[in-house]
This record gives structure tokens, C-alpha cells and sequence, in this order.
């Protein structure tokens, strides 16, 4: 089967983001590396406009529109970065955003979303639909769809993380990223096995929230209904139809860490980097520091992939 | 009357200091602009080694010492960045460290330093005198005084921070730092004005630690006894002999802020800009978001001095 993206896309999508998203800093640190055995590339992400990669992929997909379609707004669903994302997008373009959102996310995300002139739908995620939700909303209006991670657009777009980062770093043993949905992941290994075609490249993933895990494993997407975990941007309950079959060429392995590995990689990252990073961010930073990567990886690169938690939530660790 | 260094003493400094010191990032916000009302400028030596500034002046001094003198041991008093700087430049050089350091400095500065393998000295600051306990380890020891910031070579050294932040960015309006002791704000401004003579140099002093602003007032150097503010890294009694002349040839106004303006700066800059910034570093940044600059100033560099804080300190916020 054809996958749903190549490496030229990513390439493209570099240049067209250009004007919306920011080429983030790659950190190193010596208490790190000590840690994790391994040096350590980080790609901050959280230092992206607005808190988190995101920005890429919405991007990367909005400024391809036509005026037509802008004129008839745009529709998404998210549980936060990826609407704040879509908003900035869109209010760069002139369009109407509208935002389908759990009802439970992050004060600071739906705020800041709000900020950006963006309408928000909530919607219980126990009971709720987000899809339907959206469907009707796209009937009533005939807007366009910009989901979160399905779409050759969105995935080239996020892939420009991992170009960034092993442009400035140079071959690398091993890359790993969060998977939720698979967008950022799908990307990142498409560019960078092209780039470096004996990097290997490893997903990090909730251990509540295992549906990519449980994928690879059963070798087809597999649903978790009701994931459970404090990383509440990877909450997505299995791989997308496009992102998988990437995944299952590129990746070596789903590494799983749990909530209090997540927890204690947020603190250590705060406290001895000094930068701020959410807890589905610290996902795959959590899977280098509690040493489960092979122990033959001599150089990772890791996608700190956004900074937004609230400040009540940072100060219950 | 001369003044104690000249730019050529930073430029050589910026040498002298490559192995230990990092070149840190400088980082924009358009949030923080707007906050601002002026484009800013943020020097982050909060990234720096050791989460601040001091290890460029410690490491200045260090490394031009000869080896009979390193063999007698480097003794120091700080409230805590400098002292682990001190700690760190001495592992590197393969001398021992003794530090006098209040018994209330904050846990993790006391650890890290502890963990860098110099021997502590506590005193209560209230009772106690830091200069006299040190003065008694030299007189036993026979070692080297590395001071928090009355010396050359710790001037010229913590002066390397502005030269960075100029030689990318270009010429600015302004430049702001913290003042303690005055020694980077005194390298700073030294090698700021020869880069660029038009630049306006403020200080940012919290008003419960105003003895710089006093002692500009005065015309001389002015004591404030037992200084209290959530800024430890700042509670220096009284100028520099060295560092006060210089200021007052080149500072154009001392800026002080309060508490509140400190931690609600502190708290922007972490969930805005995902940085953590210690309350002392986080002065001259609160100075500029409320705009406590004069109007006519479209573009200034901030340094944030450091990032070291407690976790339970943080969450008090």
C-alpha cells in the first residue's frame, strides 16, 4: 500500500509554514545525558508558538487553501494544542475557526483558544462524539475539516519538527517522539529515515492510553475506549487510518511509560533544564530517562513536543 | 577615578571562559512584546551551566589562576548561584571549594552545590558575617578569595552575558539586568557601551533590597541592613566598591519592583514563555512587562540571570 506521505512533502511543508511557525531551539544537558546514558537532543517544541508543535501541521494545511474554502470557515476537534493551533492559523488567514473540545481540558488551552478568536463547541468525551459533532457543524457550514492528525497535510507539516532538529544535530542513532493519534510521529519518521536512513526510530506512548502499542502488536488498529492518563494530549483511542500504516514501517517499537515516570520527568526537565513541558511533552523524554531505549543508542534525538499545563496542575506534582 | 574594567577585560573574559561557560539562547515573545508595549529581548542564562550567570565570572577568575594557588583551595560566601559556580569552575581545575552560604539559602542551591563536591559553611545572615567567616578559612588556609562580585575578573566575566546577547541582536535601545552586588550589571554595562554608545543601561532592583537605588540617590555607596524580598539572589547588603562606580557612570536609572510583580513575572514567563526563571532573575524582566521603562524605548535586552528554584517554593505561587 501507498503511504499517505514521502519525504518531499515534509520538505514542502517547511517552506510553506515558514511564516507561522518558529524554528524552535534543540537543547542538550550534561545531568541529562548522565541520567539517560545516552546524549540526548532535545527538540523544544514547547518553545513552538503557541506551546506545542501543532502550529506545523494546521499551518501547513490551512495556507494551502483556497479563498473559497477559507471563506466558509474552518471545523476541528481537539483537546487543546491543535485547536489553539488551528486558531492562530486561521485568524493569520482571516478565516472563522470553530473548535469542538472536551469539556474537561485544560483551562489554559480553552482560554487561550478563546483568545484567539476561535468558537469552542464543548462536548462531554464520555458520552460525546467529536467527529459527529464536527460532521454537523461542516454540513451546516460548508467548512473545511482540519483534524489533528489524519491528513497527508497535517502529517507532512508535523514532520518538520524532526527535519529541524536532525539538520542542526546531524545523524543521530535513534529519534523518538510521542504517539497520540500518530501525526507527529508519522511525520518525524518519514523525513528522518529519509534523511538519516539508519536511524531508528521509536514511539512513546501512555501506558493508559496504549491503543498504537496494542496496534503494532495485533498488526491493525486497535481502539482503547476510555484512555486514562495525565498525559491529556495523547488521549486519542487508536492510530489513524493514514498514520498507522507509517507507524508500521518506521517504527521500531512503542516504548510505554507510566503516569508517575511522566510526573517525574515533567519535575526533572522544570528543575534541572528550567523549561517547561507538558505532561504528554515529557512522554518520550520519560522513556530516555527511565533508560528504556536499547542500550546500544548512543545519540537520540527527543520531541519535547508542547509546554501548556495549568499552573494549579503543575503545582499538585 | 579609573574604573575597574574596560571592554577589552569582557572581550577577553568571553575567551577565557569557552570551556565552561554555554552561549545561551535568546529568546522573543511576541506575548511578551505586547505585555511590554516595546520589542524584548530575553538573554536566558537561566540555560546557562549551574541555571545562571555566575559561572562566567567564577570561571573567569578560576581559570587564570595559578596552580600553587588552586593547590590552597578557592573559598567563597554566596547566597547560592555563585557558589555553585565556584564549585563547579573549582571540579574543573581540580580544586577543592569551601563555601560560606546563609543556612536559609534556598535547598536547592545548597544541594547542588553540596553535589559538586565543595565543602559548606552555614551562617545565619542575621547574625553572622560572611566576609569574616571567610577571611578566617583564608587566614587558616592560605587559599584564594573567589568574590560574589567585588573583583575584576568577576566583573569582566559576567559582562560576556551582554556582549552575547548584542552580538545577536544587533544594536538595542536598552539593556536591563538585575542588581545585587553590581557585578554583571557592571560588566555589562562596560562592554554594552563600547558596542553600541548610544544604548540607555537601567537597572532593576526590588524594593526591599534598594541599596543600589539609595546609594545613586546619595551619590555613595548606602547599606541596607537586613534586606527582604522573595529575590535572595539580591539581598547584597550594599554596592561594590568596585562594581558602584561603574554604575554610576553608566546606569541611567535604578527601576525597582515589588514582590508581586516579581512572582506574577516569574509565573509569565513559565506558563508564556515555558521558562523557569528564579524570582532574582526574573527583576529586570518585571520591570519591563509593567512598563516601568521610559516610553521612547522601542527595543531592550533583558538579562535573566537564572533559573534555580525550589519546586515547593514555586507551587506556593
Amino acid at each position: 500500500m501507498d503511504l499517505a506521505i514521502r519525504a518531499d512533502d515534509v520538505r514542502a511543508a517547511a517552506e510553506r509554514i515558514r511564516p507561522l511557525a518558529r524554528k524552535t531551539p534543540v537543547m542538550t544537558s550534561a545531568s541529562f545525558d548522565a541520567e539517560a546514558g545516552t546524549r540526548v537532543f532535545l527538540k523544544c517544541e514547547n518553545l513552538q508558538r503557541g506551546g506545542a508543535f501543532k502550529i506545523r501541521g494546521a499551518s501547513n494545511l490551512i495556507l494551502s487553501l483556497p479563498p473559497a474554502s477559507l471563506a466558509r470557515g474552518i471545523v476541528t476537534y481537539s483537546s487543546g494544542n491543535h485547536a489553539q493551533a488551528v486558531a492562530m492559523a486561521a485568524k493569520h488567514v482571516g478565516a472563522q475557526a470553530t473548535i469542538v473540545m472536551p469539556e474537561d481540558a485544560p483551562r489554559s488551552k480553552m482560554e487561550a483558544t478563546r483568545a484567539r478568536g476561535a468558537n469552542i463547541v464543548a462536548y462531554n468525551r464520555f458520552q460525546g462524539n467529536r467527529e459527529e459533532i464536527a460532521a454537523q457543524i461542516l454540513k451546516e457550514t460548508g467548512g473545511t475539516l482540519v483534524p489533528p492528525y489524519d491528513h497527508p497535510m497535517i502529517m507532512a507539516g508535523q514532520g518538520t519538527a524532526a527535519l529541524e532538529l536532525l539538520e542542526e544535530t546531524g545523524p543521530l542513532d535513534a529519534l523518538i517522539a510521542p504517539v497520540g493519534g500518530g501525526g507527529l510521529l508519522s511525520g518525524c519518521a518519514t523525513i528522518a529515515r529519509e534523511m538519516n536512513p539508519a536511524i531508528r526510530i521509536f514511539a512513546a506512548e501512555p501506558e493508559g492510553a496504549n491503543d498504537t502499542f496494542l496496534s503494532m502488536k495485533a498488526g491493525e488498529r486497535v481502539t482503547v475506549a476510555h484512555p486514562e492518563t495525565i498525559a491529556d494530549g495523547l488521549r486519542s483511542p487508536r492510530p489513524g487510518a493514514l498514520t498507522f500504516p507509517v507507524l508500521q514501517k518506521l517504527v521500531e517499537r512503542v516504548v510505554l511509560v507510566n503516569d508517575d515516570e511522566i510526573r517525574a520527568t515533567v519535575k526533572f526537565l522544570l528543575l534541572r533544564l528550567k523549561i517547561l513541558v507538558e505532561p504528554s511533552g515529557a512522554v518520550p523524554a520519560a522513556a530516555v530517562l527511565f533508560r528504556k531505549l536499547p542500550e546500544d543508542i548512543r545519540s537520540v534525538g527527543v520531541v519535547i513536543s508542547g509546554g501548556n499545563v495549568d499552573f494549579e496542575e503543575l503545582a499538585r506534582y
